[in-house]
């Protein structure tokens, strides 16, 4: 709101919108008689109608909107649809009501009803990777001297980004990727400490530049570049207002949902390239080969040479992390590390072990760190973890017992938190005893899920 | 059998079984109220009274045996439970009323009913890991020369083995790690060539040697060695029927489940020493650490000495495999690879990418693969696989499209197969139209349990 007057439709929209925070069905139908456009605007908090049906359990109302044919993929400033917050305020009926029905007439076909995909952050598949291209030398000459192709930088492992200002504190994303065309990089590319990496072509199709699509494909290629000498001097035509990262976090978290998982498939293979130089097997150089998705061992006679070895391709750690669920249903199980912001509590978490399945992972994990025993596991969502190159396998399980007994140099604390403390943080009320994980932390996901199914509220 | 004639008591059990598989609950009655010991016999075939119940669907019968106390935890020589039985033949109820109490108890805290956690081959968890004994090297150098210390043998990776030849082809165990004790191994655990890694200690304690037991905390430790010179000179006391396996396949999936188990994690770890020698990130060589499960860069000043990296680390690759499901909800597809024994199909599978979620890599490798879109995935379960060191995340997925355009670079062929060509494969009926991959894969049970799940028979 810029005006400190509302305007006339301003104020409609306002006035509508409380009609459906109350669930006013008679006068919704109403107001939305004369203007239909209402249904799909968002008024100033960032929530449209079907969100504060769903948030206030106002099914009639929700059906109504349904039928005038109301968009159910729109999002507020936390990224949720109104089904996000109908299962947020656990109004499951609801939930299901919003469900789309391709979605569910498919879930039909599997033993149990699937849990929902959610796309966490990191999670966006901006990109397709067209793995077929990376053996493609021609092709991938052609799109590297393409004026349409995109290029990212990176610095030791920090990308190069814009801040857009006038975006503040409210949690929304305030940085950009460079995008950079061949003629900034192409000093760059010609160096041969630079690492290049082909990422992919765009899934929807830019609008396209007629006089260059003519002769390609189509398709627009993404590349990313890192390079362990500073940059700057080499990169032509380089916003003044773009800047390295200094550090993944918390700048690699501030990020668009497009960027940010541009950046999970970026990081994680240029962190692979920084660290695995030389081969593991024999100790010799190796050489880059697939567009950046194989190393080579460069001595002849060297075992990896011979057969698939994975000491030649990028490596993904599998992590996994759990909310531990108190037997009474009512509790869950947080712990800190030393390293966290003050107050935050999240989700324990450790590595897969060798031999190790997921859910014997979780047992000995929350066992090891906080001396529970779990019994039942059941997975939820995973992310990509691009610090270096984690894959966070996410699960809810259920504790048969409720002794805390911490591991010190794993954790500095672990403490059962009630559904209440759980929603104060969440809301970031003044009462809260902790505060919650970033929300683009899957951790995030973890706890808001277990407040969201059975939610007594 | 060994006698031509039957025993009385063997010709009870049989009528017994019988009466059983018919679903006859006068004389089942009858019959125990003069034999109690029946109810827990396993007849010729290995099968229990609550497995025929379970076979042929007769729920009053098995409520009967479980209301007696009857066992529900024994198996059948395809090492299935009368569950998993009533799974495969589809009699839901059956399984409902044959699964656990406290399981379903605690599911109830969990947002929708986890799947059934099978414990697939390699899974097993004989030991525990003990992860906090690995930088303890005054317990770790007592127990290396304990005697009552269980150590394995690798050469080259391939385990010291036994067959027991009275077991034939009928898909039970036949090979049994060789266990050793230190003074078998001494020789070897002086040699600097060998790797030692230490695996956990055993969970159910053995019969314990009083003399030996009071000195020490009652542990047995178990340990793994591999050398790639040839060890057989050096070993002491070795079983004159013992020898190294001839490569993993098919050797490894004839041990018993407690050997397997013991296997997934000491491969793992082993093939990840023989393969990560040198340090990647400066070529140098490394020492071995922390009982085996880290190796440090040895030259001072190596960037991989600053912090937390994983090269340090064992490495495990998250792998998808999927059983993808026709939107009608009655064919599988299934691919066959050139290396695969004449008339197998299995699942897909295929690597998971960096910065990649699990469902995303299922949808890119069956597209990529076989041409068909997926949307709905479903994590099922896991399997470790020490080839050398996977994670196989297990899972069911719903098609979006059905035609099917095969890269013959990743696979030879695929096809749809109905429900009823899946379960002649199952049951190696001579109609089959190809063979099921070997029952120690996860495959194997992403296949059986889709079968299972809504089966028509």
């Amino acid at each position: 709101m810029t005006s400190v007057q509302m305007s006339a439709g301003d104020e409609l929209l306002e006035k509508y919108l409380d009609c459906c925070s109350r669930g006013d069905l008679e006068k919704v139908s109403v107001m939305m008689s004369h203007s239909s456009e209402l249904m799909n605007q968002r008024g100033e908090t960032g929530w449209t109608a079907l969100m504060f049906a769903a948030r206030n359990g106002h099914f009639e109302l929700a059906k109504l909107l349904l039928s005038k044919g109301c968009d159910t993929t729109t999002t507020n400033r936390s990224g949720q649809t109104a089904r996000d917050v109908a299962l947020f305020w656990g109004h499951r009926h609801i939930a299901r009501l919003l469900s789309t029905s391709r979605d569910h007439d498919t879930r039909q076909v599997l033993s149990s009803r699937a849990v929902d995909e959610p796309e966490n952050y990191f999670n966006r598949e901006f990109l397709n990777r067209t793995s077929d291209k990376r053996t493609h030398s021609e092709w991938l000459a052609a799109k590297r001297s393409s004026p349409e192709t995109v290029f990212i930088l990176f610095h030791n492992l920090n990308p190069l980004v814009t801040s857009r200002a006038e975006d503040g504190n409210d949690g929304r994303s305030d940085m950009t990727l460079c995008k950079l065309t061949v003629s900034s990089v192409e000093q760059l590319l010609k160096k041969s400490e630079t690492v290049v990496i082909f990422l992919g072509v765009e899934k929807q199709e830019r609008c396209p530049n007629p006089s260059v699509w003519q002769e390609g494909d189509g398709l627009v290629a993404w590349f990313a570049l890192n390079t362990e000498n500073d940059p700057t001097e080499s990169i032509k035509a380089k916003d003044p207002n773009s800047f390295f990262l200094n550090g993944p976090m918390p700048g690699l978290l501030k990020l668009s949902d497009d960027d940010a998982g541009v950046i999970a498939q970026a990081r994680s293979v240029l962190a692979w390239h920084s660290r695995y130089s030389f081969c593991p097997t024999c100790g010799s150089k190796t050489k880059v080969e697939e567009a950046g998705y194989k190393r080579t061992c460069l001595r002849a006679g060297c075992r990896s040479l011979q057969g698939v070895h994975n000491t030649c391709y990028p490596r993904v750690d599998p992590v996994v992390i759990m909310l531990v669920i108190h037997p009474d249903g009512n509790q869950c199980l947080l712990g800190r590390k030393k390293i966290f912001p003050p107050g935050m509590f999240s989700c324990l978490a450790g590595f897969i072990e060798p031999g190790e399945m997921i859910e014997a992972a979780v047992r000995r994990e929350v066992l090891e760190e906080s001396g529970v025993q779990v019994g039942v596991v059941q997975y939820l969502s995973c992310q990509a973890w691009p610090m270096p190159s984690c894959l966070m396998i996410g699960c809810h399980c259920v504790a048969v017992t409720t002794d805390i007994k911490v591991d010190e140099n794993e954790i500095e604390e672990a403490r059962w938190f009630t559904r209440q403390q759980v929603i104060d943080a969440l809301v970031k009320d003044k009462q809260a005893v902790f505060n919650m994980p970033p929300r683009q932390a899957i951790a995030h996901y973890l706890i808001k899920h277990w407040i969201g199914f059975n939610s007594n509220l």
